[in-house]
């Protein structure tokens, strides 16, 4: 029977069993929107890197290289990791390296055992709860955090995913986040901006990307982890399933 | 200035520098709910030992010695860890020896650094709220989680802390719990059944045990640790400070 639970930070991630799960990594600010969003508007795929060096280096086999750190672009990149730089299809047909702060190390600690990785964000939420429901496994669902800490915006991610699911759970986090979820939801924006890394984002006058990220099912496809690169599914039409 | 942060697990207090704070530390069910009885009832000190074996050999030094994992009595031991067990005086004037599998992990690791070390608990979360008012040091909340894990009841109590506090944060996770304890605390007792500690409890039939850690407000002292004993300090008369 598929169960579903939630791990708050990469520090944590070694007390769960990743085997046999899809694991979701949700990094909102803004990895995995970015991810998301850059799927969409026709980018071919990404390949989610951890070090600045081997991203940089990523350049001489034709990738565009992004890379942040501490939320802004790294230094002597092309890209950092803003979601509106895709838009309008800029980079459609290219294909992307990407190094972050927080979400590229999620992503890698997810490697070990996991049936299947994708990338989460509430710009793409209903289409991903909808994939889960038609798999009907087990789900993790894995918070980038904030250089190991809590995040609020990953975590109500993770309690807006939970509530469309509806997954049998015995997850103390998942009963957290599904009830501050319903609680907040009313106006998830609002709260949201609260959150610490959105006042850190707002330091640097991206507060756009923030509302963007916040935009719920803006997109009707999954991001998935094939091989080493993330590609974008679409959603099949309806009665095929995914 | 004070400020409040809090942290959701022993795995994750790397991330927090302890210096020059009060590190408040939690385990509802049930190692600070019973330290905080027994300090009430009458008890003069416990110690907090990590690990089972050095705990028993403290029973040579004179200790009652009182030992628990996973929610139940360690073998050979004459106390687990009820909070019952300490009402009316049956331990007054004894000194304690305790080791459960969370609580006493946390005040270990709360040792490097903290100015003070306090173990909280529903029973005196006012008397709590009341002395930090007064010290007005800066403040980590320490939930000892479960093996690791966040846990509903400890980070709850964080909430309901650090409403009474109202101390300036910066800390995703203050914000989550005290809105998240905002929006259950009409029926805190049964949304905390709902924990998995509490139906991993219950299973053990000592329901009555739970009934007891989620009373507010019922003993009028605070627990702190004096060297390496936790002793009880009961609230001073009005207009005294602590």
């Amino acid at each position: 029977m598929s169960s579903l639970e939630i791990c708050f930070s990469p520090d944590l991630i070694h007390l769960h069993d990743l085997r046999g799960k899809i694991v979701v990594v949700v990094d909102i600010f803004r990895a995995t929107s970015t991810m998301v969003t850059a799927l969409a508007n026709g980018v071919t795929s990404i390949k989610p890197v951890e070090d600045l060096e081997t991203c940089r280096s990523l350049a001489d086999e034709g990738y565009i290289v992004s890379g942040e750190r501490n939320g802004q672009k790294a230094e002597g990149f092309e890209l950092g990791n803003s979601p509106l730089s895709y838009l309008g299809g800029t980079f459609e047909g290219k294909r992307i390296a990407m190094t972050t702060t927080n979400g590229t190390v999620a992503i890698e600690r997810s490697k070990s055992g996991a049936d299947e990785i994708i990338l989460g964000a509430f710009l793409n939420l209903q289409a991903t709860a909808t994939y889960l429901l038609q798999k009907n496994k087990s789900v993790l669902i894995f918070c980038a955090g904030w250089k190991g800490k809590f995040n609020l915006e990953d975590s109500l991610y993770a309690g807006a995913l939970a509530s469309l699911l509806q997954f049998p759970q015995d997850c103390d986090g998942t009963l957290a986040m599904e009830t501050l979820y319903d609680a907040v939801n009313k106006d998830l924006v609002g709260f949201l901006k609260k959150a610490s890394h959105a006042k850190r984002l707002q330091n640097y006058n991206i507060e756009e990307d923030i509302d963007f990220c916040l935009t719920h099912n803006k997109y009707d496809l999954i991001a998935i982890l094939a091989g080493d690169e993330i590609i974008g599914k679409k959603k099949p039409h309806q009665n095929q399933i995914w």
